[in-house]
């Protein structure tokens, strides 16, 4: 009987009991909480997530994690050891007041940003997030000392265990070399596309049935989760209980549609990690980059192909009750339509990268202290201009205040949006390798050949690998943006 | 600076800040939770109750508690000071273990009692209720030595703080000389009114809808709650987020709007509690004897009258589109039938006491000692023949197997539900005494100054006195039948 292994597994259980309340305690804040509910609900969350962090850095878990060590454990016990040290050393490495100074800085910086975005005001705005970035940058310098790295890579590692900003740099590289041109032959090709107008009303509740309808198909486990609206569509809960969320616009129907299968990948990725492990890292999804490979997979990989496509226009005509019908290759042309914008979150499938590449050159350099944030503007500018071929000068609103991903510090989480979009599509591209007919199965609605493949591939392998082990093994090679350019050339480019 | 209070009150908000999460973890178990989550939840609320027991009973408590009696306290402090002792000396006293073999055994009866009931397998439950009976006397032995007094009375003390089984003999006594005789009066009645019969179909979102006019019209606040359905009504949440929840019975309405008015009662007080000290006992209800006089006051006091019937029959009228529309003499009479049955839950306002008798009568035997399990079905009957003429030999699943109130060893509960009904009658005599026009006022739907008599007199003060004392401040009179007596017969009876 490993004794210390064990005591280590008995209190990263209870840890994840306590996190449990956590995800339903915060999906409850997006999804239902009453205006007057919100203050005690912060403080009640922050009063947990402090207890989590006093069991995680407690004084006896140094002592077991070195007797673990000299005890005899097999491959899993390993595994969880491995990844609970992981947990344990960043949660020990970062003083309690440096987090909650980074907390009090993020709320307050989000708080006046809601004001501040609307009046376009960055100079209120940066004050702010100067503070934000400078205790980012004490964070990360512990996290560096610590892991013997970079700043940056030490807070990206955070997110993707095992990836670095010299590997990041390698595949944005490459984007960049043809990124830019493929848009523009997407763009070019798209302009004599005949235009589709919707014009029409989709109300909320027909928009609800369609997507309960392609979330059965999907094979979502309505036993073990459940959709609801929020102001913004996100994935949560536990496995057990995987809750996910869409908004709807009654004058468009694609954003809720698309997110809904978005948000059903990450929930299949949830419900299918190993349920014996519950609680222990190998049954916890790998990394954001890894969970965000398993919703594209589901949103761009699977359902922009013409096939999926063409499997669901008969539903969607019928539960938006369209008249004239939708053709697939309307519902095709409107899947796979690239528009360059100023706004990450309403990109489409080909110039999202683009958004991303532009956050982490910003953010890695803030981090390592190679750029202030006074110079952002300036740097934002020159690349929505150099990818995207948008001028942002003046409109911060519409720039770098466009979202708050950087007000709460999470800096080293941009680069997964991209790393998950190319682990998706050399995994999708396995599976056809793999799968006989795969495009006829799913032209047929079959779609529990594919299913089974990333189970087998990805979902119960839970933190078993690195991020880059799990896609070399379930892809037979390394990571790379070879299948990625592949698919988007194919997709997207004059071919 | 009384730094010893300040410690306990900083310790006890914590832990309120923990509860919060217990009790909207818990409403979502009962509303939304998906069928594979549960276990997970039971889990994960176990350990949280865990950690809120280890704080209450944190080794450092006790020199607080000692302190504090030392330091220079106002009277707000004080108060609080002896309620945050009285839950402190109850949560040490128990053991760990002891309670935590209470809840193995009550959720392995309830589990049980699943099957067991529609079984009607008495010899299968009574041996189950054995083992929480005789961990309940475990449980009140201890808290009996504690306070200096009888077991059964340690545990009332629990749920209504300051109540004997003394003052509630005498009061039931009182019940059981009249109550009988009351009931056979108003079913003589009764008989000769003409029959209503309601065979229509009632469709939940027009229950649902007419249930938030009503709510609107009983200044429910939206922003501190919400109305949803679960299997049974109840309330829950916290005092900035109160949450009701009701069942809709598509073939009758009734039970249903007077759910909801009742939960409505109960929600007010919590919403209105002093949010100064929120966290604190003054900012949290005074017991549930006090709470059920809020409900009561809702459903039976207000509810139930001829004027507030006929303010509420346009809009019954109107949402579930009765045709031909209900006069507000045949909702009364629908609102105020008595009928004698086997089941507590489905009770009319006047035969709910004999229930409550007869569970207080035999609950406090068995507690005491003075009764054992197997003896419950002969008393059972004998008081069921006595109280309400019904025969229920050999009907257990209808008898003493028809609720789980027994099974988690909640011994010492049932009287609040009572108490709750006598304190609703003397508050709202005084109201009425207090208020000019009070029923012309509920007629014109103008129930503020009512609201604002509950407000003054019970809501504000939280547990700053005891329910005796509160009773009589507000009423001017000690806790007595009297006004109880006088409603139902008025109510009732043939006069």
């Amino acid at each position: 009987m490993p004794q210390a292994y064990n005591k280590l597994c008995d209190t990263f259980k209870r840890i994840h009991r306590l996190e449990h309340l956590m995800a339903i305690g915060s999906w409850d804040m997006y999804v239902l909480i009453s205006n007057k509910g919100s203050q005690a609900r912060s403080e009640a969350l922050s009063e947990l997530g402090v207890e989590i962090q006093r069991r995680l850095t407690d004084s006896r878990m140094g002592e077991w994690f070195a007797a673990a060590e000299e005890e005899s454990l097999n491959e899993v016990e390993h595994v969880n050891l491995r990844e609970m040290r992981r947990v344990y050393q960043q949660a020990v490495a970062v003083p309690a007041e440096l987090n909650e100074a980074l907390v009090l800085a993020g709320n307050q910086c989000e708080f006046e940003w809601r004001s501040q975005r609307p009046a376009n005001d960055w100079v209120g705005f940066s004050k702010n997030l100067r503070e934000v970035v400078r205790l980012s940058r004490e964070k990360a310098d512990i996290l560096a000392h610590l892991k013997g790295m970079s700043r940056y890579d030490a807070l990206l590692d955070e997110y993707e265990p095992g990836m670095t900003s010299a590997r990041i740099d390698e595949i944005f590289s490459d984007l960049a070399k043809w990124l830019p041109d493929l848009i523009k032959q997407a763009q070019a090709r798209q302009a004599s596309e005949p235009t589709i107008a919707l014009s029409a009303h989709y109300p909320e509740a027909d928009q609800h049935a369609l997507a309960l309808d392609i979330m059965k198909r999907l094979q979502f486990d309505f036993d073990a989760g459940r959709l609801d609206s929020s102001a913004h569509p996100f994935s949560g809960g536990v496995p057990t209980d995987s809750r996910i969320t869409t908004r709807y616009d009654e004058s468009d129907f694609l954003p809720s549609l698309m997110s809904v299968i978005h948000e059903t990948g990450h929930s299949r990725y949830e419900q299918n990690l190993p349920a014996q492990y519950a609680g222990l890292p190998l049954g916890q999804a790998r990394s954001m980059g890894i969970h965000e490979s398993q919703s594209l997979s589901f949103e761009m990989q699977l359902a922009r192909t013409d096939e999926f496509i063409s499997l669901i226009t008969p539903s969607l005509n019928k539960h938006l009750k369209l008249d004239p019908p939708l053709t697939p290759q309307q519902l095709g042309q409107l899947a796979r339509k690239v528009v360059p914008g100023k706004i990450r979150v309403d990109a489409d499938e080909l110039t999202y990268p683009a958004h991303i590449m532009l956050r982490y050159e910003i953010e890695r350099a803030l981090i390592e202290g190679d750029m202030e944030v006074d110079d952002i503007p300036e740097a934002w500018d020159a690349r929505m201009n150099q990818y995207l071929g948008i001028d942002t000068r003046g409109d911060y609103r519409n720039g770098c205040m466009q979202d708050i991903h950087w007000t709460d510090g999470s800096f080293g989480y941009f680069p997964t949006y991209s790393l998950g979009a190319i682990y998706a599509a050399q995994l999708f591209q396995a599976a056809n390798r793999d799968i006989a007919n795969l495009h006829e199965n799913i032209q047929r609605g079959e779609l529990t050949p594919l299913f089974d493949w990333y189970r087998e591939a990805i979902w119960q392998h839970g933190r078993r690998y690195s991020s880059e082990e799990l896609i070399q093994r379930a892809t037979g090679s390394p990571v790379s943006t070879h299948a990625y350019h592949q698919h988007l050339e194919s997709r997207y480019g004059d071919q």
